[in-house]
């Protein structure tokens, strides 16, 4: 049995739907892999750090609402840099919330753990959007890892699948829906709603957030899309080199005169490889109902490569949730260490 | 730069695709992971045997119809067992025609393979669903590898997105569809035609073969769902062992009445765990339109998995074809060799 001890930054939705779903493997991945994770620190914004070198306790941390609330246990004032340095751990789990704008705080501790010798795994798009190529040197120089299969889609394998599975065919290009917000409120629009009724209803089921810009405007998908150029294409385009537009001018009626001839409306993001250059999009796109895309409904996101040898391949599954983020760390995890 | 030798066994439909791939494919495998493939080695039942240790000329071959016409190159007496023992190839690709049976001859062929301490890629599903327990032994203790993505969906990675990809989910199970013959028999008879018209538009336009019976009975289905009980539980299931039916009973008017109901027909295979139990099947269900399988039209592929962290997972892509099938055989040699 190979024990693997993780500090965690972070102790939000993602954090805990994490250890969640450990507790829920915990015992397949030791018989199936060999490996036990261990959670040896977590430290949050407000609430400090918990510690335990031998591991804390799964069941304290998933019934805790805030890390102020985990009795009997050694609490340390570390910040998450001196964490990453004192805790003892071999891999950081880097779940901060994202930022598409400079991709701090998770840029700075994404390179201090690898400075510090550690693996890193991140469900957190902005460090892999911006600031890709100068963490994968430092990674590459000290024989580590970086592990980001949950920025894009959550668990669904939507990166692995073009890395690992797709890349001897020769791929043309990535896209797809990518923001389940968006494809969640066009499908309600389809049943009679007007955008901003459609939005309220995301925002009450807890799709939306309560400024709903970076999603119904583009922004999140545009950052995937800079992660798809980046890891599928080795080419760093960043969010403010290539347009981007979302669903907030598109009409009940622009949705009803689509169906009148047979297609959708999806928001697609897209990059692909034209002569010798990479191209990004992010637009919303009317769809015949043939194309596999213009069938993927609600919150469910789908990515679509096309390939030289094997045409078009078309994946569709969860793009977010607790347990299906925590799904993707614990790919990259596995990867990792087995 | 790694030279890997290729023994070729078979030279039908697959055996070509491979070759015009390669070909296509060649100089992006030296550049993106330092392999070379050469073909040394190409056996066919009624035309003897090539054979150059050095490489055999890919143009050359592609050109021929069939080994007779490749001139300036050495011929041996051999058969498929003597160009295994005898032939310079550090893989063999077992391409010859399925049997459903008991898998042979191929099933001889990897065997003797892996006893003479050779790697195997094999698109055929007769040895993968009859006999893969047997095979794997051997190859583990000869520390070789069976290399078999393109047996189930051709080069569209079905087996490897399950195996790779999302075994650490928790799989519940797999099911999909793995015949484009009866996919594209149900799609033209929407169209308004009956059966019979359908399979004879499907005959000429070269999907199915003039005895269609392994297709539309469901037998093909059956071979697939068999490897991946073998494949994804480890469980030999062959096809004897589970009841399987095909699309020869419906019928025009019941496509007609599921589609009135927002539904249709789909040939399903699937194995799922049940409790502890392994349960498979084939048969036509009617799917809602909200499944993503019931949008998967003509000749193309899918398989969804079903898991406990991540939900389902399906996966759209081609079934068949030269190049595609060839994606598969390629995607496994480069497993093997990178």
């Amino acid at each position: 049995m190979k024990t693997v001890k993780l500090g965690m930054i972070g102790f939000g939705n993602v954090a805990k739907g994490f250890l969640e779903a450990l507790q829920q493997m915990d015992s397949f991945y030791k018989s199936e892999y060999g490996l036990e994770f261990v959670v040896t620190a977590v430290v949050s914004q407000r609430f400090g750090c918990v510690y335990n070198p031998q591991g804390l306790s799964l069941e304290k941390l998933i019934k805790a609402e805030n890390l102020s609330q985990i009795k009997d246990v050694e609490r340390k004032d570390w910040n998450a840099i001196s964490m990453i340095h004192q805790s003892e751990s071999d891999a950081i789990l880097e779940l901060s919330s994202t930022n598409l704008v400079n991709g701090n705080p998770a840029t700075l501790h994404i390179q201090e753990a690898l400075m510090s010798g550690k693996n890193v795994v991140t469900s957190n798009k902005g460090p892999i959007a911006l600031n890709f190529d100068d963490l994968q040197k430092i990674a590459v120089q000290n024989n580590l890892k970086i592990g980001y299969e949950a920025a894009v889609m959550s668990g669904t394998p939507a990166l692995m699948l073009g890395t690992d599975l797709l890349r001897h065919n020769g791929i043309l290009s990535a896209k797809g829906i990518f923001n389940g917000t968006c494809n969640y409120i066009l499908t309600e629009m389809e049943k009679g709603l007007e955008f901003d009724e459609a939005l309220k209803l995301a925002q009450e089921y807890g799709y939306a957030e309560t400024d709903p810009s970076g999603d119904v405007e583009g922004l999140d998908t545009a950052g995937k899309v800079a992660i798809l150029s980046q890891i599928i294409f080795n080419q760093n385009l960043t969010p403010d080199k290539f347009e981007f537009s979302g669903i907030t001018k598109i009409s009940k009626k622009d949705i009803e005169n689509g169906l009148k001839e047979q297609k959708r409306w999806k928001l697609i993001g897209e990059v692909k490889k034209v002569d010798q250059e990479i191209i990004a999009s992010v637009k919303a796109q009317l769809l015949p109902m043939s194309d596999p895309l213009a069938n993927v409904m609600g919150a469910t996101n789908a990515i679509q490569y096309e390939t030289k040898l094997l045409g078009k391949v078309t994946l569709v599954g969860a793009g977010a949730g607790r347990l299906e983020t925590a799904a993707g760390i614990l790919q990259d995890l596995i990867n990792i260490y087995k």
